[in-house]
């Protein structure tokens, strides 16, 4: 091919071929276009955008440089969830049980924590000889099985995506909302999945700043899903403050577990219960949202949620003593309370800067290289607009390291504003894109 | 340096620091800043643009990324000319001798010719024995004993350019005004240069396409010129045409020494007499562009240009018999009329396709290992807006290969475009930018 005019083309504004993107990513992948020439169009892409059509083939094009799974021997409709990335999002430990628990097998192979945003595999590795590690003949036998898999990377997924976002990271061109949209809608696609509920973050914690991004990223991605012929919906959620009130490894967990006994924060639940409603609904398990939701209620009173959760973690070789004692699971030598050295309202939660609190203090990952303390976090019940009183106790740090623990309780601080007047509460739900 | 940092400061439309700019030439040309980097920053520059003082930064970053000449030891004022590259393009051959002839010493370093236009360097070796390469001390040698140096590169100016140029060329990021200015200009700070006469060709045979492409490049190297604190000023001139009536290495040479004689076509003495009275008028070797064109006139007259012409040829190893007598340069095996056939006007001439037609005949380089026959080309004496007859000659192809031969003609006759009606000469002089 020449990449030369397909570079020009983009520079130019104009619209790039079926054939030339697919042709950019088979040569891309097979280091036949070397790096250079994909920074460049990269950077086209970047500013000068792409048309909906031509982000399609580009997430099918990614998605086909791989590994395509096919499930339906095991599953009979695939559902699958993605959330763009948050502080304090646990949801997957919760909803994927739930949705298993209501009959519709969830098999999800999920990343690793990278930056303020913690991932779900790390979070699961807080149970003793849990373990994500496995080949596609075992995800699918346990996918049969139980109904539940959390898994890492079972089969090479879009390996043009990782090559890809490698390149996007040192060359300016991560914030571009098609490269976004095709980077996670492809291996959503190659994972197999049916129907797809996308849980986009926006916030002062999350990728999207605003609703108007978080919107544009939504409908591209929703757009990509149908014309992939794939049902698609993306909700709009709140990351202006942390999702939940437990931020690290162990606490998230704990978290969870306490949800799905039907004892979490309400917020937090409400959360879980829309995202499991919408892929109930999506998999044609329930006829209505009211029905979904209603459903979900039901396999936490009933304990089969939790019960899903506790046959995953058995069959992935964990410890279920941890699930039924939730303070056998890691617990951190320091646990200082945070007093409120002030009267007044919550004004704002700088949502980001509590998440890399919690990787400085040991809960994430600054490298790829860097292990995580599953210990270590924090529990912040406060919200947006919540009134305190001086010497109000409004959460804690769970620390291993007094010193790290000196440097979380200022950066802690330093993330949260107050007001002397009365603030209204955040919204957690904005929109569904479908 | 952050070189992710600069790239995204560049794609959101901001202005790079000086220092900025200088660290990344200085990286780049060290190979730490990697070809991927520099390529993304390539085009956010081609889509966001340079201001002036990015643009002269530039400039100056990538002048002195190599040796820098100091050649006041041997001129006290050093003047250069540099034409933006076109078809039949001579002007090199005659100024040159004619402003040293006049007293102003010119030392130039010049490129060989790749794709339509032509190299001075390859048009020179039509002389046996005449050679370019040569170290610095000699150099400096000549131009101090007889004021006329024509060299290839004797000292290695603006490294960074050449590795530059290399990615632009396969990232589609070369048509660029301040990356274009910065690549010519750098080279003419690099060679010492104190006064520069940039001779900016624009139409269908030139880089720029059209007048105002031209101006606004124009503006920029004049503008870098100047904050760089060198007299500079740009002509515009015409390339709808080819310059001169020779096309080709030998049959170029003979046109320009019959121009010294002062014998050459009108308008290419017209645009030789301009050159040399602007860099005449810069040098502060006359008072005026009038007193330049006579002086211009009077050392062709009084046979000194052409005296200075031949010492050259003579210090620089070159056989002086084929001064003296033209037709012992190289002629080629064969030579072929160009016949009308069918009375008009010429329209329009497609001055870069028959730059191409000498290029297939062997005139000049498509790759940069090709070898040249110098003895190829064509003479074109017509003119847009000139009257033909059926059976009138209009010019000749001078080839050494019958079937290079049957294939020119071709060429040549589809670059030439007809009417039945009268159609207006085409100016040859736009504008001088200061």
């Amino acid at each position: 091919m020449d990449m030369v005019n397909v570079i020009e083309t983009k520079r130019d504004g104009e619209e790039l071929s079926t054939q030339q993107i697919r042709d950019f990513i088979t040569e891309y992948t097979a280091e036949i276009i070397p790096d250079y020439q994909a920074a460049a169009l990269l950077m086209a892409i970047y500013l000068r955008g792409m048309t909906r059509r031509e982000t399609v083939d580009l997430t099918l094009a990614i998605a086909a440089s791989g590994n395509q799974l096919d499930l339906h021997d095991v599953a009979p409709l695939v559902v699958d969830k993605h959330s763009s990335g948050g502080v304090g999002d646990k949801t997957t430990l919760v909803v994927q049980p739930l949705v298993a628990a209501c009959g519709v097998p969830v098999g999800k192979m999920s990343g690793r924590g990278l930056g303020s945003s913690g991932g779900t595999l790390d979070k699961m590795e807080s149970f003793r000889g849990w373990s994500s590690s496995m080949d596609l003949p075992r995800f699918k036998r346990q996918l049969a099985e139980i109904g539940l898999v959390l898994a890492g990377q079972t089969a090479v997924l879009a390996p043009a995506d990782g090559k890809l976002y490698a390149l996007r990271d040192v060359t300016g061109t991560v914030a571009s909302t098609p490269l976004i949209a095709a980077s996670i809608m492809s291996k959503k696609l190659a994972g197999g999945a049916d129907a797809i509920v996308l849980d986009v973050k926006m916030g002062s914690g999350a990728f999207m700043p605003n609703l108007e991004a978080a919107k544009e990223l939504s409908r591209i991605m929703v757009d990509i899903g149908k014309d992939a012929g794939r049902q698609t919906v993306a909700l709009i959620t709140d990351m202006n403050q942390p999702l939940g009130h437990a931020i690290g490894n162990a606490l998230e967990v704990k978290e969870a577990l306490a949800t799905l006994r039907g004892e979490g924060p309400a917020e937090f639940w409400a959360h879980c219960q829309d995202v499991a409603a919408y892929m109930l609904l999506l998999a044609g398990n329930v006829d209505s949202l009211e029905a979904g939701r209603e459903k979900a209620t039901a396999v936490i009173k009933n304990g089969r949620a939790l019960e899903k959760f506790r046959q995953m973690v058995v069959a992935q070789g964990g410890n279920a003593s941890q699930v039924d004692d939730p303070t056998l699971l890691p617990q951190a030598a320091f646990v200082e309370d945070l007093v409120v050295p002030r009267a007044g309202f919550v004004k704002a939660l700088d949502t980001g800067r509590i998440g890399w609190a919690g990787v400085h203090l040991g809960a994430g990952r600054l490298v790829k290289s860097d292990t995580i303390d599953h210990a270590v976090g924090f529990i912040l019940p406060i919200m947006v607009g919540d009134k305190v009183t001086e010497g109000d106790v409004i959460g804690s740090i769970h620390a291993n390291d007094a010193e790290k623990l000196a440097e979380a309780r200022a950066e802690l601080w330093a993330s949260i504003s107050w007001s002397e007047t009365a603030v209204d509460p955040l919204p957690h739900f904005y929109t569904a894109v479908t």
